[in-house]
């Protein structure tokens, strides 16, 4: 049960969204911008970043969505995205990406945990100024995310389909629009 | 050095929100919502929360200045700041602020660690749904912001006399107007 009054029907981050909404609003806004606005990342890398960190935060929700997201606009590849939060040096994925989930893994324990040669490694690998920042503050924003989430005790549905679902709905829309459309099931 | 090209004079969080203004402004407005609009909790409340959490993670630029916004809003005592930082159940502040610190310090190691018991003290001591919420994501919202400052490796003025500056002009405008607006050492 949620440590305090929230919607009932909306799960994760949605109920609390619902409860303060003008916080909401700037929430949505920063990450339809860093996952969804025009980038040199595709938006399945960037929810593969998402995802990664909230797996490492063990973030039920997060990483249930976001993985689905990131499998959404990953050819539908639901194995990859699982394979990337299990073991990100054997996931068939770009060695650039390895190095920015490397960067993101270790921003998710520590800022300080990200060394000079784990940039270096990223930017040998072409790696830009532009992409190094943005893995840095999308694991600094779903650290964010996930404590929100699990420090009020939201709930999570159990469902597959409700997941796959809302994904569909987020892809297509993005964050922002999403949150004030439910879908089909109302969750 | 910081890991990638930031403007040399803009230290901690304002070189890499110099250099992705899109992401600064959805986060400039939420620090504002959040550590300064309308509340139960007075701004100097809150900004300890900022602090305390921020100390946590010891996060040097972070802990600093908002320690000295915390200072500026608390008849400028920066011995009460400091305490707060070394040992929160001693220190000279509400039964109501020493509970909500207590969640705020247990949602930046993980949102899981916030227990219902947590909860109760601090609803027992008077404090609302909003307030409770607000803490947990003021506590989230500054995991990101370490983790963002520190995963860059930015960079950390030692002069006191920087952050006092600093803050009389945050306190006076709020973060996203004094984002743009340099203060009058031009860092």
């Amino acid at each position: 049960m949620p440590h305090i009054s929230l919607p009932p029907d909306l799960p994760g981050i949605r109920g609390p969204m619902a409860f303060r909404p003008e916080t909401a609003k700037p929430l949505n806004e920063l990450v339809d911008v860093l996952l969804r606005g025009p980038h040199t990342l595709s938006p399945g890398e960037r929810e593969l970043i998402a995802t990664y960190v909230s797996s490492q935060n063990s973030c039920r929700y997060c990483q249930t969505i976001h993985g689905a997201v990131a499998a959404h606009h990953l050819g539908h590849d639901e194995t990859l995205v699982l394979n990337v939060t299990r073991d990100v040096e054997h996931a068939s994925i770009s060695e650039k990406l390895k190095a920015l989930l490397t960067i993101a893994g270790k921003t998710a324990v520590s800022g300080k945990n990200v060394t000079a040669a784990d940039v270096a490694r990223a930017r040998d690998l072409g790696a830009t100024d532009l992409e190094i920042h943005d893995t840095v503050l999308i694991a600094a924003v779903f650290c964010m995310c996930n404590r929100y989430v699990d420090g009020l005790a939201t709930w999570a549905p159990d469902d597959p389909g409700f997941y796959r679902e809302r994904a569909a709905l987020v892809a297509e829309h993005g964050y922002a629009v999403s949150a004030v459309t439910p879908s089909t099931s109302n969750r």
